[in-house]
């Protein structure tokens, strides 16, 4: 039986786990969106190695026997073009990956914060020892905005040092294994001043664009401490600069935002209350391996003819599973 | 039955719980060490509120009275002078009131660490975004040197997080219930080499002082960070200044320092490698108060004849509790 062709978006980088998958497919390299387009006339398989990139879309004329698309990535947001979610093209992501460090990036700037580590940095350019207030987290309470995998991993860590854990998703819902409770997200602003800590890990979709707006900062807590993590358009950035220059909330852990790279110009980067890191919140000494072999994995069972593992709901915008799954 | 006569040193510090005291006992207020010295002919209990000062000494020729000095702190190093040491003064501490935000403080640095926050802020200032790697708690080691109930805790929430945690204490032993292993601390540097983070919270004493030197410095990963929330002379300080510039160990969280305050000329406070704190790690937004009701319970057993919780072993230089406790 012919190998199928298998077309790697590289972005100049090395892939990991690329000798084993010559062994199953006749895999075609491209560097860049231009190498794409060229490889994808009778490509049956893209996989977005440099999942930063885009690129799928101006080429997707002439992708004449395309069947599968993985993009190994959480959120897809950027991948899911009209015609793409519009066809029988499969989707898959890389679910369950990110989990573990993107909980613990979460854990750091909680504590980042808690233990008033700004301060700590800004005392010791001027060489000054000098007490000031810190906190800590027994008793304090976290809303994660995202109840899929990374939301669920996240709060099962929180919890686990003592911190009073809900979440916000599509329904609000009791009694779910891994949330004290389940907020609405049309609740936000209702809910949002209970809690010191609120991390977003969502999916980016028209229903959560712009959640964490204006409105909901001002109903925030002037000591909570937002996280975001999930991707840079769940927040109106303006009314974000605008509550953190004005105190209105405490400060923010900033894994992602408007546009990425944040430009050079952006009031964020010089605010003390600010941490900004350049997308690595999922990042970890094991993922580029444990992409690879996911990948793998979902390449023999599509050779199989077997189910694929985190096929996209290309209409939510996201892997649906079942609660605590 | 007339009052004891309690003398608190203040430090000029506003003293919490004061009014419940006065109720218990013939309350005299020392602002500093010569106030105290004045005040101890006749005073049979010291209450070392502003817990870093020293001045006990200087006056203990006028201490005719004396039964019971309490210090509201977990280290005991700075009040047991041989003549204390030696009398039948009963001295207590506040074991306990630190545990909780003191494991925080170390899970904090070492997350900071981690996630390579110090990398974060170094880009920030330049407002520069790119990327660079990050690590990960999974599988991860980590050396809690003490095994008193500051470092139980730390143990156990680094448990929590998916840190394999062993302790150093007097002697080795296995089957611990909050450590993997207890290694003895003269095995400090053969063991050095098997951790990611190196916690000291032991108690200062002829034995542990200087335990963090050149020897076991050269002994620990390149990779390894130093959390170090016990006392500063637990650590050769310029061993480990030579062993952060060079790059010997990845990095360094100093809650504690020698002397403290750290003079402004301390090359420790320019390494970007280095987050330093001024004594705050037990700090919370409870432990004022937690203080002051673990001392007034202490003197209504005092009051009633019933023996006193947390009572120093003045020659061992802690409280001594079966392990576990």
């Amino acid at each position: 039986m012919a190998k199928p062709v298998l077309t790697i978006l590289t972005g100049n980088r090395d892939v990991t786990g690329l000798e084993n998958l010559r062994e199953l497919a006749d895999v075609r390299l491209a560097a860049d969106a231009g190498e794409l387009a060229a490889a994808l006339p009778g490509t049956e398989i893209v996989y977005l190695w440099n999942y930063f990139a885009d690129g799928l879309q101006q080429g997707w004329e002439s992708a004449d026997a395309l069947k599968w698309v993985h993009l190994p990535a959480a959120g897809v947001d950027r991948l899911l073009f009209p015609e793409l979610a519009a066809s029988d093209v499969t989707v898959t992501n890389a679910r369950g990956i990110f989990d573990a460090a993107m909980a613990e990036y979460a854990l750091a700037g909680i504590l980042y914060f808690a233990k008033n580590f700004p301060q700590a940095r800004a005392n010791q350019v001027q060489n000054l020892w000098k007490h000031y207030g810190v906190s800590n987290l027994a008793g304090t309470r976290a809303l994660v905005a995202g109840t899929g995998s990374i939301g669920r991993t996240t709060a099962r860590l929180l919890r686990a040092v003592g911190i009073e854990t809900d979440g916000l998703g599509r329904t609000a819902r009791d009694g779910d294994a891994d949330f004290g409770a389940i907020h609405a997200s049309g609740d936000f602003a209702a809910v949002a001043g209970n809690y010191d800590w609120i991390v977003l890990v969502a999916p980016l979709t028209d229903d959560t664009r712009g959640m964490l707006n204006a409105k909901v900062l001002a109903a925030m807590r002037t000591s909570a401490v937002l996280v975001n993590m999930g991707r840079g358009d769940l927040v109106v950035q303006p009314d974000l600069e605008a509550a953190l220059a004005a105190g209105d909330i405490a400060g923010a852990v900033l894994d992602v935002t408007t546009p990425e790279p944040l430009p050079e110009s952006s009031p964020l980067w010089g605010m003390q209350n600010v941490l900004i890191t350049p997308h690595l919140s999922g990042d970890s000494r094991s993922h580029l391996p444990a992409m690879a072999a996911q990948f793998e994995a979902n390449l023999r069972a599509y050779l199989d003819g077997a189910p694929l593992e985190n096929v996209v709901d290309k209409q939510l915008g996201f892997v649906a599973v079942p609660a605590g799954g």
